[in-house]
């Protein structure tokens, strides 16, 4: 952590990860709330439950860093804050989509920024990701609600066009923002990094796995 | 395992356990979302999240049974409900007071029937029951926040009476449905348990506890 540039970077990713995590937690504990049954409320407030245990893990990893996590979070109130107040599900079904598209998507962004810094922080990123067994839980739930109720489809199809549009310019005012997280992508003379293609190529990728995740669903993007 | 009564008595205790554990993740989660501060909120997160734990133990320990969780839980969602339908927390110190004041009765009530179960289920009852550290956070906030506000502070000791009433009046309806839980406490001719004198004690030892939570929130009872 000889690099200041460098940490600075790593410290943004992870308090992007503990803000992410427990607003994850607040948004699926409300959504367990208006669970159609208790098994489902279980399944819901199981997985709130676990982002609770990956805001520890992130927030020891920035304790061993001598960072607050509650300092490292700060930046990020504002997008994911933002995100939040204006991507409200309406129903149970529009939490499942949120929850799953949402995300998904920021998963995918995390992991792309994880290949840019040390091994140690991108263990972490990778382990809080990997915990996605609530994905065969939301398909088959929203699958069988727009087999039930065919115009449910065409509203859940609009909704995850507002998700991804929501998270794509939260993100950019972040990258804004955020230098010291930017430049992680983009490297420094001593650092390799993605140049101008390779990051449009990292968009690319990004909404054509919103799309796969949208067709799982059984749902237009 | 050979009696049936001891045993649905067992079932009885932890399906109580269960639903007490989820309706706790339920309630927690709500306060969180209206804590003052972001640190108050992960604590409060955090001590949501461990009930799913908690629940995750006691579900397992009734697989081993061969009991499924949610019928276990079944006889216990109408006095729970009915006992948060009607203690509501109107705002921040009522839902801090009532963790601490409806939690410890609660807790308390379990360990009495824990001491006539098997060495197994007792064991898992101390377990679930022995993750108190929001104790120290919650009556650290109630007294500041009594100092700030003494007007506060006779709201709140009402509000721990109608907590206690309305926890009690539950019990006895647990106590009446539930003949296999009864008479875990009261015995059978093979198997002790408490007489009439006894179970008045306990009842007596349920409110000098309830006493003595009140008397370190700084709340008269």
């Amino acid at each position: 952590m000889s690099d200041d540039g460098y940490r600075a970077g790593a410290v943004d990713l992870l308090g992007i990860l503990a803000y992410g995590a427990l607003t994850a937690f607040e948004r699926l504990a409300e959504d367990a709330q208006i669970a159609p049954t208790l098994t489902d409320k279980v399944q819901l407030a199981t997985v709130a439950a676990r982002q609770i245990g990956h805001f520890t893990s992130v927030s020891d990893q920035l304790a061993g860093m001598d960072v607050e996590v509650m300092a490292a979070m700060e930046p990020f109130h504002a997008p994911f804050d933002a995100f939040h107040g204006y991507t409200k599900p309406k129903d149970w079904y529009e939490g499942l989509v949120k929850a799953y598209v949402g995300d998904g998507f920021a998963a995918d962004f995390y992991r792309e920024v994880a290949a840019f810094v040390d091994a140690d922080t991108r263990n972490l990123v990778h382990e809080v990701l990997a915990a996605e067994d609530l994905h065969a839980f939301i398909v088959a739930q929203v699958r069988q609600g727009t087999q039930n109720d065919p115009k449910l489809a065409g509203r859940l199809s609009l909704w995850g066009r507002r998700l991804v549009g929501e998270a794509l310019s939260q993100a950019q005012r972040v990258a804004a923002d955020r230098d010291a997280l930017t430049s992680l992508l983009t490297g420094t003379v001593d650092r390799p990094g993605m140049d101008l293609a390779a990051i449009s190529r990292m968009f690319s990728r990004l909404v054509a796995n919103h799309t796969k995740r949208m067709a799982e669903l059984g749902l237009q993007s």
